[in-house]
């Protein structure tokens, strides 16, 4: 632990975090994503849920402004009528954090793709479903 | 050894069951298959049958119900008589655990490029032949 | 993620309390733990507290009934005046899982030693002082 | 699988028997042993009771007839009423196999310390307690 | 060494047949072949000659009975007149351990191409030109 | 980089700090100082002088208050007539970050045997002489 | 530390300036390059202006004189108004080292495909835009 | 050391050179030849010339005679007026040590995808230019 | 293969005695020998036996002249009627290539420590009892 | 390559003496010296000359002026009538570069024990016998 890091960011997040660069993003993956399969770079947070890690990487990281959308979300699946609440509070805790950002939203083997891309995926143990999120980072000035 | 774990579950199998998010594929494999040779992981449980670890495996993981056949078999091979009575054994072991469920089959080079793909083989001294088995894992809730 | 696991309990942290034998120790160490520079092996589940590692693994794992005290904590410092209140919850968590037990007092150097030889450390994120805790398996019958 | 080669001997467990030289100790040990703590080379067979292990290695491996007692088991803990009815099942097999021997009882902590220094540990999922046997490989002529 | 297993058999290679499953493929190839190039895994068995291994790997390994060539040899290059009289051995020692054989003659750089996709190479001091062989394991019942 | 680290702080050095607990010992170590013989992990910061990294020390990490001394530095060996004025800046840090501290001094070969047991070393560039530092880690609360 | 060579070169990227040959590329990447995500061997430089590091290296290493741009800057993006006034200071480093040389400018996405098939990326803490700079070794002679 | 080994050949080399088989190359380059980059294995031999080591792994290891140009060079640049005195000490050489041999001349980048693909670069300080050669072995009888 | 390199030798083995310098040892053990719980390094030429591999070691690398008794056997323990012929052929070797030396006997467990200080062990397939052999390496002129 | 740097001195050699800090040694071995065994870390130099490596180090790092003896050779064993005349070059180089300096004799396996606590080993080709030479690097100022 050190003095105004929040406990939650493990020292390899941390690590992490800090290796990643102008337009490198990172997955929040809610616990039934397949994370070990598709990240280049696997930090694990179980036991946890991504509104904590969102707020803490925010606190941390700033998004990019190079870009009109600098966040993802996993679109619901096609006949699914599940409603996915938990996206209201990632939106409020961006708008809290970056201010008022548009958010993409990509189909579920899109997303997949742009996963095992992302310079890193952080797997929690969210149960709330189409819970994952993309950040993009941006400038550090 | 843990309570309520069954004992035929090794802890790099559990693990690897563990770290599998929502569509991966693990393989169960008879002793005659190719594992080592096109796993991405491999967990050896020699002097095994398949079902006894297809039973374990189902007591912990659920199968995908996003798909309409979230497990498949290795089709027999043209001119081969070999009738695969482990099958029956198979059928009735998904459904006590998770319903009736749809099955696929699929030819026996089709077979190893989808088990390449998977997250995991396990490989056991099933003697049966075509006992080879995938699952597709679903959603834990 | 999978069925009847505790969602707290991370892939490593199961493969490693399921290798354990008897006799095997594991500490659950607090935020201000040494536990990397100590630890045979190290789970990091940072940002959460001792009470539910403590309560996630009793689930899964017996204490030991050869030895009188399966359990210890870290002695406070001489001249020290903190009251580390969390022990009462963990005795009450112990009861619950596994009857009373005597638990064993041991001055902090000592449980240093003690954390070097055990088979795992578990880092924590818990703010709590003297919060730290020795676990001897038992035998799984 | 190989021809003549019982198929509960994994691969690597063939590896070792056959690196194994005269005068070198193997464990097999039940499943409460702490062998991932001690064991210097490990071989898990999950899932698997030590008497078809004992075989399939006597079937490969002779034992020592430089000592006087080339197998070793655990003494009970004083105290301790349980009866090893196993040991009986052992000894059946060891005649079988190499004819009559001298079998050494060592203390439990004694035990631990020679398995320390075996060339390898084979964890199994033994259930009978104090279950746990070493033997010393003889010269191969 | 153990019982019954021929001295020139390595831990390593005995390893490596016990691993390989239907259809894989295992090249013993002469002291010539680029060996350490090609192989997905290298067995050193410098000095012996390709029939004592080929003996000894029949010994614990059927040839696949599901394609009519289980058997390669590098054809000679054009041009060369060098007769490769070795084969005669080879197919003497196939018929005894497992009956007459169509034997396939590759190309040499399609040979090449298929010793880059065998499971294992093993690379022998064998004096004779053109002496490699490729084996397709079979089933073991 | 990130909101808020000083970016003379290199992503391995925030995660040793962050890993090492209360006790645990940091060194910053001049130009000159043998640290890639001594340091259990080492983290290199060539280039830089060792106040700037003990302030961005400092401003993450607390002193220990368990001991009279939480800082130490190297003694000038005998017959050296060097005095080392930058142990005045260090001692401006220091009471600035942390309130005035009492300072042991080591004789060179026992710094040498404390810096072999430090969690970790950072090497600078630093060109005075004996401006070696060790740090104790506290309680972060 | 040695005699004659810039204490701002550490070990690392000392070794690999002389491991690279005629041709070879190396990357001075500003604080907000995607470094870690793109190098092929990445040498961390936190804390330092480029310019110091550019002077350094062209100390050590001459420029290729069998390309007419032997030295690349990444564009301005479209629409960004940032005026990158440090290529001034590199303009004249490379002049007072090399004398006069043609600089080539690559859009932002090419630059980075460039960057991956460098030899190295040298990450720093520098804090102007656009400060990235590619430089191609010459012959020694 | 070895009797009848050249000192200038390394352990590493010997090995190399032992393990290529017929048709395998072997790239000996001068001091400014991207050896690092290229190299699937690298041999560095700093500080000697490339005749020097031209002969003594000629002494070794025989040329192909499958092929007509079993020895390459790289082309001088178009432009570039050097003139590569040193290839007539490399004809000399191999007139020697195999007797007179076509060389094939290969234009800069076509010898490095070569060279890339090649067993083994060893890396020289040769100051010649365009001193780079290639070496196919050929069968050893 | 090499020219003028006995085929029996391994390219490790190759290495190694060149690595090996004055007054290191290296151990040729027989079939039953525990080389592999006692090796520094391990060199297996698994199916020879021991006089054409020290043959081979001869005819590349000195006897030590700076000890009375540069070669050692191992004695046959107290008890054993068992008469070591193959001494005799080891004799005539060691006559032959490097002139009558004289030979340590070692009891078996310090011979077992001599082992186990050896550069390395070179395990072979040999038959015969008591006919592993340590060879000092002497000076090369 | 690179400026100023003699081409004899390695990538991994320079980085090695750059890490070395004061009071850290290195052994120039020559051809016979055991340095594979007892080197922390090896540079291999095969097929030059000590004194070409010694000139070359001198012109990198200083001596250390805080002890006596900076430098070390290995005495004549007693009886050898062997006179190491290149000591005479290595002390016009040591005059030449760093001044008259007092050289130390250390008995053979005292030299030995030296050298295995030494930062690094180079292993030349030298030929001349007693031609090993430590250093003990200086402060750089």
């Amino acid at each position: 632990m050190l003095k105004n890091i929040p406990s939650i960011v493990s020292p390899d997040l941390l690590k992490i975090l800090m290796e990643m660069g102008h337009g490198d993003e990172i997955v929040i993956s809610d616990g039934n994503f397949p994370a070990a399969a598709m990240a280049q770079r696997l930090v694990r947070l179980d036991g946890h849920g991504v509104p904590d890690i969102l707020e803490a990487i925010l606190a941390l990281m700033p998004l990019d402004i190079y870009v009109e959308e600098p966040v993802a979300l996993m679109e619901v699946v096609k006949g699914d009528s599940y409603v996915p609440e938990i996206w209201d509070t990632y939106k409020k805790i961006i708008e809290e954090k970056e201010g008022q950002k548009k958010i993409a939203h990509e189909e579920r083997f899109a997303f997949y793709e742009r996963a095992k891309k992302a310079y890193a995926v952080v797997a929690t143990g969210e149960t709330s479903l189409y819970a994952n999120i993309i950040l993009k980072k941006g400038v550090v000035v």
